[in-house]
């Protein structure tokens, strides 16, 4: 049995951990050995350069560069130690944003070009890719909405609308390119209807798993 | 009058922040405006990273490939907010480690790719390399015995013999092939000897810098 690597993407209050928690729960149901994480982070090492990202800091921007390189930093970090190894366990691994949020908010978001994301995304990962991404999607008055009833914002929830909007254009031009891929789930829904539309998606989780 | 970008390698122990005081002073003799700066570091960020990559860890090894993005990632913020801006000032840059550290820790050291290691180098410097390069050189052993003497060993002083003498390898044969950018000061000499040998490469720094 192969392993599974199922990524989550969309912003903040879209409802991801929720549904990857459902979705788990489904999976395991069936016998599956199921790896929750999320990035950045999913390491201790990780983890703490996740703090370097989030944390606004007063006296000094962090440079478009060092953004993405602490990011694949992480990430590489989190693929030596976490997922490569769950992978060839045979596990299904559901990972809380990876290389898709960097196209969405260094690229879309920041500008940051998609040559330069694409350069290292093929120097951390090789030839490794999710082999599904689900995206909740969710208009952006909601989740800004969603993300400022939580209190206190991070480095990025602090951007405005138009970094958000691009955000969001990416994840979606990125679907439609290549839509065996991706699945976008409108998140806008209840959560019932968020979860009806996960159990539709089951079977074809199962046959990929097998396959 | 263009700015001048000075580089000083070598290991712990071989005198480069000494030397580099000095000769930062002789420039400034000269009405020179120096900075003095080092990696990893020099920013506050850069400096957070470098915690992270001197500190030892009891729980999670580090990747190969994180330790070498996070040594890029705070390249890129130390460029972006402190060598780039000094060097079109016109000043003279004294740094304590660059990107030939990098081949020869990490490279030399750790055994990563030469080649990777350069499509970092080209990412984040663009066409920017030093003008000069010192290196340091010290006989293995009496540079081990120098750090030991200073107390506790961080991440990379606790490495053992072989990945020193890979270390120094790659500087002495770096300076080999490029001999132009390179001059190789014996630091088991005396300092004064040291400085004298500075002495003596000021006429040439003053003509590059006026050049």
């Amino acid at each position: 049995m192969s392993g599974l690597f199922i990524t989550l993407e969309g912003p903040e209050g879209a409802g991801k951990s929720t549904n990857r928690d459902y979705l788990a729960e489904r999976l395991r149901a069936q016998g599956i050995d199921v790896l929750l994480t999320r990035e950045p982070g999913g390491t201790p090492l990780a983890e703490r350069i996740r703090e370097l990202l989030l944390t606004p800091s007063d006296d000094e921007d962090m440079a478009a560069d060092t953004e993405l390189l602490l990011v694949f930093a992480a990430r590489a970090q989190h693929l030596a130690r976490v997922i490569r190894p769950a992978l060839a366990r045979g596990s299904v691994v559901l990972c809380d944003r990876f290389t898709d949020a960097t196209y969405a908010y260094q690229g879309g978001g920041r500008g940051l070009s998609t040559a330069r994301i694409a350069a290292l995304e093929d120097f951390v990962q090789g030839a490794l890719r999710p082999d599904l991404t689900l995206i909740f999607d969710l208009p952006i008055e909601v989740g800004l909405a969603r993300a400022a009833a939580r209190g206190r914002l991070d480095r990025f929830e602090q951007e405005g609308r138009e970094f958000f909007d691009a955000v969001r254009g990416t994840y979606l031009r990125r679907a439609a390119e290549q839509p065996q891929r991706y699945r976008i789930l409108n998140a806008a829904q209840s959560l019932s209807q968020v979860q009806h539309a996960l159990d539709t998606l089951l079977p074809e989780l199962l046959e990929l798993h097998r396959g």
